[in-house]
């Protein structure tokens, strides 16, 4: 939140990096490589882009100390400059101030227990039994249900809805129009008539969690949903009741894990891949964009399913004989016996 | 939302089901097996998880005949252990009371008609000659548009939607974020530039209906996009316009509808699946997970698109295979004919 | 927005349409083929349903040349009768009057410059340093971020976000729950935890684009999401950080577009389909629904992948064969060869 130029000299020793070129070179802010100018900060994190180095005005360019030959003026060396880029960028990030205090509009239930260094939004909502933390921001058109926990630090941009039963850790960070702690899709079938599960469980969300913008988490059936800490959701994500997400997954945007679903610490969950309920993933997994896990799995790796995208006409053909595969490969398998 | 405790007798009697066991044996609310204590009633749905009866402290089980005898304590018998639990739970359940009247921030159209029995959030806004029932509980943040009904015992938890034109019947339960009667996606291209073509249609929605978090239905172009009663939708599922899905249809998160597909009563269409466009769906089909319906089905039964899951190595070969399927067959039938 | 009825000569002049029967037929709506009556207008774009036309009561048809003969009444003439309809139906358009003004409940910043041609709904929160222009309608719940622009003539129907540096051309219209200008989903791991890279970036969007409702669009990393001019997206659509979706394109409910990636112009992208990070697709491209795009596309054309939908039985064994495909082909090359 600085506004003040830093030398590369200054960021060296901050960050421990290695420094090559002048030292007394400032910068007050980042850009890509193509579009730095002199008192700006860029990276180049991938070596086979090297030659936009010759082309940047940046000021400074973070880089591996395999690339460091190729920059024209200063640079600073990382082991992972996209890791030491974002550390840097956070300095020149300018956020707006969310002074502690409450709305004149916001509606406060009296059973609620806000922080005086807490701030309230315009029209948030705060229900019964309600705890706010120290330094948390309760962005505008909030409703926080009864019987919610938001744990100092939390940020919740805006119009974020926390239905009932939602308890989250310190420092989590919540987009506009997500919704935790629905009801979980709970049905039994009576007579020919649906009727509804209760679900009495809640939602826990560990420290250090960031949930996209429209992202829905269920509340638990009977016991709770759970996300360990540092689990990073996009946005459009869909978690069903009693999903359990371990410490520092990530799940890219429109990915979805159905109920009771058990998925590892580490693992990636790419676009709109799918988890079916009741299964289990272990850590360090990665599924790729689109695909469906309709089993457990209990090796780390990377997994996949779908087919591969070709013209439509190609397609329709190929298509076409996947509705005689089986029929196909008994008559190979046939083939060969003989 | 009794919190008396219930002994198992009352119970049997109350759902019509079997004693086994103490029918002295009281329970002031539900569990899992696994975590249940003395005055707390489970269920065991499922004869494969029957070991883990042993282990439970429920103070009351409900159970199927068959597994009556593996119960350690009282338990209360079943043909459908989930539906009675349900039935059990539901009264334990505890809601908040929202009791009628019209909080002071709401923003209500002098035209709206809204019953005395109604309950009427912070923040709501009501629009012009819109109807909110008896007993209907409209949360926090909904917008009311113009022209829509809300019919009695109907609960909009919280940030609900009716943009224009809607008319839901009775106890219909809508959860946060769900948009209802957005412009159907009509578009008709003229010279280049897309023009709108108007969407005056409305929404429908039966008795009973229930709709996820952050769903969303359009609404009709000309006629109305309909739900019949007791349709269940889950989570950040897509209806496009003049879509009709029949009774009792239930379908899981992310799934989607286009404009004008006909779906029928008693289906089950599995998460993130997908029906095109002016497609008809006749009762009692089942879609599974991800599967995408590109022509009518006019047999009830259960269908599936979509490959396998597997490592990422192995799918890779297969997945180039896909490309070359429809040479391989033309291969392998000429071979077969020689 | 006119109420009153228009001849079909009058009609006929406006639109440059043929005139087929009696010119002095007026009609004060719009409907379909099958629900018309005698003072209303409907449309046939595709000859197949030309037997229809014989059984509707409608007043006045919009069809082809070719079909004219077929019409019972009188027919208006046109090259594109669906692009024809639509702009006569929007003559009969009922649009609630939202005139110039500002709710009393709004909560505006002082620096924020709001138009005094523009109407702002109840609840609306407008920020610090915002452009709101002539003519624009911020609906109810709508929270306009820091350092956005909401270009003349636009409307945000209700409970849109625009979040940080959202930038909106002229005449864009945007549907309930649509939040724009969240953080990108930029994430570096650090010594075992996730840290975030700050997404100092915006969104600009075109004139004359709509976005539909719950679809979210993230602001730019270091330089800005762009959708050009026209661009029309449905609902729950999720755009990454630094897409760039060109002019005339439109997107289908539910399909995603991950960072960085750029789509061409007059692109049309099927519901549910998908677009890898950082790829290139170019102009008038159309990918099927719930397609997967994982390399490039420098070809115009048609592009598909999935399988197609099976009863499950026959689905589960060609799925089973689809693990062995690279094996198979391998026996097939081989028996070839032989």
């Amino acid at each position: 939140m600085t506004v003040s130029p830093l030398t590369a000299a200054a960021l060296a020793e901050r960050f421990s990096l290695g420094l090559h070129g002048d030292g007394a070179v400032a910068v007050d802010g980042v850009a890509t490589l193509a579009r730095a100018g002199r008192n700006q900060l860029a990276f180049l994190a991938n070596s086979r882009y090297r030659s936009q180095l010759a082309e940047s005005a940046a000021g400074i360019v973070v880089l591996r100390e395999a690339d460091a030959e190729a920059a024209p003026g200063t640079a600073l060396i990382a082991r992972d400059p996209y890791t030491a880029f974002a550390k840097i960028a956070a300095l020149f990030e300018h956020r707006p101030a969310r002074p502690p205090g409450i709305h004149p509009s916001a509606v406060i239930d009296p059973t609620a227990q806000v922080s005086p260094g807490a701030h309230i939004g315009p029209f948030a909502c705060i229900g019964a039994r309600a705890e706010i933390g120290d330094g948390c921001i309760i962005g505008p058109h909030c409703v926080i249900g009864d019987d919610c926990v938001v744990g100092a630090g939390s940020e919740l941009i805006a119009r974020v809805t926390l239905v009932v039963r939602v308890r989250l850790g310190q420092r989590v960070l919540i987009h506009p129009g997500a919704v935790l702690g629905a009801d979980g899709f709970g049905l039994a079938m009576d007579a020919g008539h649906w009727i509804k599960v209760p679900q009495q469980g809640g939602v826990v969300v560990g420290d250090d969690c960031e949930i996209g913008a429209n992202t829905t988490i269920d509340r638990g059936a009977l016991d709770d949903t759970v996300l360990e800490e540092d689990v990073r959701l996009d946005n459009q994500i869909q978690i069903g009741h009693n999903v359990r997400i371990g410490a520092h997954t990530a799940m890219a945007g429109c990915s979805a894990a159905a109920g009771s679903a058990r998925i590892g610490r580490y693992c990636l969950i790419g676009g709109a891949a799918g988890v079916l309920g009741h299964l289990e993933i272990c850590d360090r997994v990665v599924i790729t964009a689109m695909s469906l896990v309709t089993s457990s799995i209990h090796e780390p790796g990377e997994y996949s399913s779908g087919t591969p995208l070709t013209d439509n006409r190609t397609w329709r053909k190929n298509a076409a004989r996947f509705k005689q595969l089986d029929a196909l490969a008994r008559r190979v398998l046939a083939a060969d016996k003989e």
